[in-house]
């Protein structure tokens, strides 16, 4: 029987509440697999903070990356919380992750599920992936300023992109477009402006192009993307964008396919080298935090994610039917609570199993 | 008798045909004022590019300058033409203008016109103003590579944000939020993880603030705005933001009010010292020129933008009242050419004045 080493980072706000969730449906769907899961838990956000003062130690690192996988809630503190002003937990933790563990595809899926409400009034069929770069470009910390405070500031900030981290995101995104029915992969970026990065992306696409004769490639600006996001949705299969662009267009996504409580992700290293990490796209929003208010279906549809990176992929596709079974069923009228939710979906999954 | 000078650049593609309707009602409604438009035409674009293999010389720049505004309709050849490959007149131009005589205020409103369809189901009433930084950010061309076309190449986008650029914007912002019934102005970044950049914007906000006491603020991040600008896009009033989200921003907007098709925008230099370019936000759709099928409401409404700026708002009211009109009275059923959409406007305005 294999054993699979998860680390779970439950986190702030309602991340604790979405993890029970999420770690529950895990031990369901693989009770009868020949796979033992085995949790260790670690305290990390702005809980942690005001604790200790730490955001990631080196100790963290360390003891994470003994994991196979990383499973995350949600971070961040109060908005406005004086005792975390200039903190910044969610970039210390999350992109400190990242970085760390060289997360350079950043996996986002967006699926309009039957039964579920868009803001379109005609999304179409939409089922498509956002493969965003997670460790270049306008993420790398690389800024600076001048003259701070006074009227003579200058405050930069740089966009790094290098052959070797744009290569290797492009090839990730050409094989799953491949893998996909319609195999159609648009490249997003802002060319006609940024030119250099723009220039570099666009080559590497055309060149990868070369290994992946049966994926059509297109291009678009960033700019024009958005408005196909509600327009016509339904014209994406595999997005491939910048750190930046990915960040902005995945929000974007989430919002058409029924809100971020809906929107999952993967911060994935596909060599193996380090722990991929699964988390929702949503934060930690305090204000509803501990009430069982939180929907924890973002942080479900992480765990197939989560499964589906481990190689269980039948394990996967079962809690994506799960979910999809429970939001298909899911009415106006009835508030369930985020435990509520989470044994749905269980029983949804348990029942499928023994029919 | 005032007389005004105004430089008109036709443009590309569909670019003459919604000029060729702008100035019909340039002229329309200024007809019984005192004032006399004097336009130059400057042949500018891919065609220009063409014939000369210039896209904007010190000469080109000089007589623009020479007038009181612009009105730009759209540049940019048809894409994939190996006679343009590496011109990028888009930038050459469009930026080379902006940039030239200091735009530092892209302005560009989102409305939801009576009788307009929307992507959205619910739209609300939406009525907002996006004041987009010009001149700064990742637009200023401060980028670069190293071993370029080697698997070693490394291409950087340096964002360049300067307190005198932003305190500029960002009071202009500020005067029109205040001019408004509703006073709030929403800043737009991505502060978390642009953090030099991000905390120069948000101090300047906060300082600039105290001057405007009436004003109520709030701030979002880039990729939460766009899931604001779907799900509830009524709690705009006027967003501040720089260059590059604002670019991507205003054609999310455009696409939720009803397509670029009615998007106008003015590039605006407020000191008065260089003239300010009003143009459609739309391109040049090479592929429906010269068939009237455009458009020519955006057009249209950059004329109203370009009254309003040269302090003749009445005019300007009376043209966004006609446009309004006209929306209103649009079916599905009646398609008409693009000079009859300016040839009903031209009469709803007349109309209007023999009341
Ligand atoms: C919290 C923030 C640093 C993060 C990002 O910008 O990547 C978040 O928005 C996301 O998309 O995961
Ligand atoms: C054509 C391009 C350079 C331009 C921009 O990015 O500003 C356009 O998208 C716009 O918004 O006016």
């Amino acid at each position: 029987s294999r054993t699979i080493k998860l680390a779970v980072i439950p986190g702030d706000g309602i991340g604790p509440e979405v993890v029970a969730e999420a770690v529950k449906v895990l031990g369901a769907v693989t009770a009868r697999d020949e796979v033992t899961i085995e949790t260790s838990t670690f305290q990390l956000g702005a809980a942690r903070f005001l604790e200790t003062g730490d955001v990631l130690t080196d100790a963290d690192l360390a003891a994470i990356s003994q994991n196979d996988a990383i499973l995350l809630g949600a971070v961040g503190g109060v908005p406005g919380d004086p005792r975390l002003k200039g903190a910044n937990i969610e970039r210390g933790l999350l992109l400190g992750l990242r970085f760390a563990l060289d997360h350079y595809v950043n996996l986002r899926p967006c699926t309009i599920y039957p039964g579920v409400t868009s803001p379109l009034t005609a999304p179409g069929v939409v089922d498509f992936v956002v493969v965003r770069e997670g460790t270049e470009g306008p993420y790398v910390g690389n800024g600076g300023a001048i003259r701070r405070g006074t009227p003579q500031e200058v405050a930069n900030e740089v966009s790094v992109n290098t052959a070797y981290g744009v290569e290797r995101v492009v090839r990730y995104a050409f094989e799953v477009a491949q893998g996909r029915e319609r195999k159609q992969l648009t490249l997003v970026h802002k060319t006609n402006v940024l030119v250099f990065a723009g220039s570099l992306w666009q080559r590497i696409v055309n060149q990868v192009a070369a290994d992946y004769p049966l994926v059509a490639v297109d291009y678009l600006h960033v700019d024009a993307a958005t408005i196909f996001f509600v327009t016509n949705p339904s014209r994406f299969d595999v997005i491939v964008t910048d750190n930046l662009f990915g960040d902005i267009l995945t929000d974007l996504a989430a919002a058409i396919s029924g809100g971020i409580g809906l929107a999952a992700s993967g911060n994935i290293n596909p060599t193996g080298r380090f722990p991929s990490m699964f988390e929702p796209v949503h934060g930690s929003a305090p204000d509803i935090a501990g009430q069982q208010l939180a929907d924890p279906t973002a942080a479900i549809l992480s765990v197939a994610l989560l499964l589906d990176h481990l190689g269980l992929t039948d394990a996967a596709t079962r809690v994506n039917e799960a979910v999809a079974d429970d939001l298909a069923r899911r009415t106006e009228t009835v508030r369930r609570s985020t435990a509520e939710v989470g044994d749905a979906i269980v029983t949804l999954l348990t029942d499928k199993v023994l029919k």
